[in-house]
């Protein structure tokens, strides 16, 4: 059962708005074993509808639109879809009842914008709306089907949920397609495919895998196609495991996990209290892992000490330190964490120091390079990186280095033993 | 010029992630008068890609494709292009020695996956890629033009400003557009509208009004048409100052200027120096300030003490304060900022206590509720603000409203006199 998504409205053309909905539709579609082969975005013109519904028909065994539908005057999708079929619009008393007694109960004057709304393709099915005053409308084309939604989320959500997805599962006996996403940290995607290199080839024809990169990690999604949902779950599984037994020490999560969630976990499971000395990541550590809902129970606090007085003041780092070594050395993060082990009363701290950029390098000390440290009271591990030139991405990814060498740090000395 | 964008991936026809490419890149074309008349997103297949590339091209004139370009087994999107024009793929001995001297900086160890990477259709002009390892790529296709893009955001942000956009604004010919963009902060749409409606009505017909809103923020854009650049510029120029003058206090830049660069700025031109007290934002209106380069001329660290302890520790917040007003409380801030200042020695310190959610709220202290703080050794001024349930929209949200109070505090308080 293959879908193609038409999206209609200028709005996303001009890039007004981030079309989350065909990601959520995509998802819902896969777990009925529906594939999504082709997104669309077109414009609010009645070619431009038209020729993408053509376009749709000819590939897909199912098209879903969303968008287009609503109470004011730039509303012309239906007005394509009728003249698509040759059909008239026809007025639908049902509709137009239900929305009265909707404004109604809300004590809402109703408009004749209202009435336009409820004329209708006359070889339209509708599908009711509980989430708001435009009817989701259902036709069939030559054993295929056409499916149009309003755009707001919720309503289109409403549809899919109660409307689409029942009707379609009925309708299509289609083989069932699943995911495993395996999340890695702090290797390349290169020496990833060069481990997986052997896995990958013996991987048997149904199952795939893609390598998902973003800044520090990546993530190994396995796709299996199947006609039994349980023995494509018990492949998936057993591909996973097996992927997973192979880089194990880079793993730090699945499915839509993410990192500071993950050493967020590890640190409760542990009771342990962290806290943070960051010079150029200059906070932005510290916000992601209190991004985690939560964190308090694990996160204590920080400190940005941006200049050398304050990383003397409250990280007692040596005047001697800085002046011999500077403030990007190692020998000054192991005193950010010798320092703020105490200062913040914690078990574990990690201290950052580094050239963000784009100024401040020198030929010694370029831009892009970081120190980073971990440690608790008996050991300190420190960490040089050497990044690109843009500021951003520097902090971002010395971000995502310092999560790792807390996950790393985590794993190896503090075990937990499981009874 | 009419442009049709295609993203290539599985991953996002499978909804794992959300395209977020497309709208920043229809922004950026719409800026230089080319206008999004369709997005198509395809699956990884050869025969998907080509058929995209081949619909593409009938109709628009220009065919941005992101996505499927990278150093894995999964990368077909050069064999599709090459296949498409039916030339060969090359090596590239300049990208290769690129990669190379890439890798030897940061002593990551070249694999032959790299190799392969460097094989380009042969028709290919490369656009090099600063942010990464694949090369962007300009196709020529009878007076149309195919662009090829990795997909991960930073790489393809980079390709489109100094590679693909400087070039097809070159080649557009046509009616002048320009832009004028008026930078508000911490008033919504609504009230802008209202108080500019007068203003939209007596505009020209060839200059339109656009509201732009974000969290916090709203940008006014106005955009002129016309044949004469320099009566187009005077026309822009004048209705911007109009404009400005109608709503002065809540303006705080132009064009591209962010927030914190505004008052970073401020602070430097009168030479202050900024302390933060952070708990609910946890760091976060720290990584804002930082993330200018430059800061450290005026942020001189902050603090994120997200336990009581390390307030009272840190900022000298009184038992007694905390525990009959609790950390989220106008006392509280107060006290933060009291004790921030001295222990950061700074001239300006800004505290900020809340419930960031989803969970620890109560009747009184309801999720969302935040208390700032801004102050001087002579004056310190309050705020409250009440915001939704959702943990890092309030933490984005407070960090605006903490940015936008410190330039109203730094504008009443500390007068430039220019001679």
């Amino acid at each position: 059962m293959t879908v193609h998504i038409l999206t209609i409205g200028d709005e996303i053309l001009i890039g007004q708005i981030i079309d989350t909905n065909s990601a959520w539709m995509a998802q819902q579609l896969n777990l009925i074993g529906a594939r999504v082969m082709k997104k669309t975005s077109v414009g609010d013109t009645l070619d431009a509808i038209q020729n993408g519904i053509r376009a749709a028909l000819i590939e897909a065994d199912i098209v879903l639109m969303t968008g287009g539908l609503g109470p004011t005057k730039d509303d012309i999708t239906k007005k394509a879809i009728a003249d698509f079929f040759g059909v008239e619009l026809v007025f639908d008393q049902p509709t137009y009842d239900r929305i009265v007694h909707m404004f109604e109960k809300r004590n809402i004057p109703i408009r004749e914008s209202h009435r336009i709304q409820c004329f209708m393709p006359s070889n339209a099915m509708l599908l009711q709306n509980k989430m708001g005053t435009a009817p989701g409308m259902w036709f069939e084309v030559d054993g295929k089907v056409l499916v149009s939604m309003p755009g707001v989320p919720y309503e289109m959500e409403y549809l899919m949920e109660y409307e689409v997805l029942p009707r379609l599962k009925q309708r299509f006996q289609g083989q069932v397609i699943a995911h495993r996403t395996i999340l890695t940290v702090g290797t390349g995607e290169t020496e990833i495919a060069n481990r997986l290199e052997l896995f990958e080839d013996q991987l048997p024809e149904n199952i795939k895998l893609a390598y998902l990169p973003a800044l520090g990690q990546v993530r190994l999604r396995l796709t299996g196609i199947g006609d039994d949902e349980n023995l494509l779950n018990q492949a998936l599984d057993q591909k996973a495991a097996e992927l997973e037994s192979l880089i194990p020490e880079i793993i730090f999560g699945h499915e839509k996990e993410d990192l500071e969630s993950a050493v967020g976990q590890m640190l409760r499971e542990r009771g342990l209290k962290l806290g943070l000395a960051e010079s150029c990541t200059g906070g932005y550590l510290a916000h992601r892992i209190t991004s985690v809902s939560g964190s308090s129970e694990y996160f204590m606090g920080g400190v940005v000490p941006y200049t050398n007085q304050l990383k003397m003041k409250l990280l007692a780092v040596k005047e001697e330190t800085l002046e011999q070594y500077g403030a990007v050395s190692e020998q000054t993060v192991i005193e950010m964490v010798q320092g703020a082990l105490p200062f913040l009363n914690v078990d574990i701290a990690i201290s950052v120091s580094g050239i963000a950029g784009p100024g401040g390098g020198t030929p010694e000390k370029p831009v892009g390079l970081v120190w980073l440290a971990i440690g608790n009271k008996d050991l300190i591990v420190t960490k040089k990186i050497m990044s690109g030139k843009d500021r951003l991405k520097n902090i971002h990814y010395t971000a995502i280095m310092a999560m790792d060498l807390l996950r790393k740090f985590v794993v190896e000395h503090y075990i937990i033993e499981r009874v």
